[in-house]
């Protein structure tokens, strides 16, 4: 999708999904700093410079401003991609659940573990996620290639539909006093069944309604005053217990 | 330390050491963008608007061309805090050096980890490591207030101090061809002794020289197609190892 005039390239260079960016030569050397400077943050951003005529025509009007980007997201893959995956290697299906994980840096190092470490796939919910954005690619480094990654409309509804399917749900409990009940020793549990691990967000932890959804609710033992792990920390280490588990 | 002047400061505010950034009043408003840009991205910078003839004052010159920094570098702890952490928690001391890790986020993020996982310290080369700067801070999530990190001279020299003092190291190895022989199987290593884990960068991974100082040579298993887990992750997951086969 082409998209023009400078205040709506600017955000989209800062949520990190312009693909490319179109510069009219002669605009002002500071427009172009502070553009260069975003560019350079959200990384992967390639930039063209044009005529403004071109832009004229490109846009179809000359009130583009000087300025005009391809934005793009990646392409989402399906939940039957992953279990297509995990029947191929002839292991159990192991999927990673993301609630609210909304930074894309964390949703893009939780793809790069996840793929490395040998999950199946990452599902997202739809208005609850970063999008699968160029910056996200890049921070998985490449993973998005490789590992099937789903958005689908309703999580708890979606987690349902999987136990329904035989698939046990494991969920990543903050260490908080509330939920110290309910967890499970990390080490204890099984880890040999069809399972999905559902992370949350970093402050809030999962939603309400995810937890309940949960067959078992497990943290991992914290020892220091800082109050939590980082959120794809956190989910690399559940994968990596897992995976270890089933040898 | 205080700088000034704008070539300077912009570098300063890029590699996330300034502390407190003033502005005088009057400067034209795209370089305030370019600042201001910076400064978010830096996070955690104070920013202060001053009149001109107050900057030349403070500065001592009237050549600061409107803009200056306070600088600074948190403190560094030393290894006798971190033997004295283990001991005040009756546990087998356990380090983290880092050879070659100079991303601050990755820094700031391994701390964060070493501290809420119940690591001791985490021990970084002079010149091979990111300053300990604000920006390593924010990222380690306090974690720095509470976990000593200490810089040394040589880290070959130093890893040979430790094994006199009765420490063990374990190199954490990259998943490469030429290392898998020397692998140790990661599970089935002593984890009881008084330790240190060493973390390499992600492209590199340690030194030659450093690598032959370690007793054990370990590997996260890697199943996936893209190359190799975050430093961060990959330190996070041997931690998580280690105290957990503690209990």
């Amino acid at each position: 999708m082409l998209i023009y005039g400078r205040n709506p390239v600017l955000e989209a260079l800062k949520s990190g999904t312009v693909v490319t960016l179109y510069v009219a030569k002669g605009i002002e050397d500071s427009f172009i700093d502070q553009l260069e400077q975003l560019a350079g943050d959200a990384g992967g951003v390639e930039t063209r410079w044009v005529a403004r005529i071109e832009m004229d025509q490109e846009a179809g009007t000359t009130q583009h401003q000087g300025v005009m980007a391809e934005i793009g997201t990646l392409e989402w893959g399906s939940v039957d991609d992953m279990l297509t995956l995990a029947e191929s290697r002839a292991e159990e299906p192991l999927l990673v659940l993301l609630d609210g994980i909304t930074d894309p840096r964390n949703f893009g190092a939780i793809i790069r573990s996840a793929e490395v470490l040998g999950a199946h796939g990452v599902v997202v919910e739809e208005r609850r996620s970063a999008p699968l954005s160029p910056i996200v690619a890049k921070t998985a480094a490449g993973a998005t290639a490789y590992l099937p990654v789903a958005q689908v409309k309703n999580l708890p509804r979606f987690m349902e539909d999987l136990k329904r399917q035989g698939i046990w749900i494991y969920g990543a409990a903050q260490d908080s006093p509330g939920e110290q009940g309910a967890r499970a020793g990390l080490t204890r549990l099984d880890y040999q069944r069809p399972l999905a691990l559902v992370i949350g967000s970093e402050g809030d932890g999962m939603r309400r309604l995810v937890r309940e959804k949960c067959d078992e609710l497990v943290t991992i033992p914290q020892k220091g005053q800082v109050s939590s792990l980082n959120a794809s920390v956190a989910a690399s280490i559940l994968i990596y217990q897992v995976v270890m588990a089933r040898g």
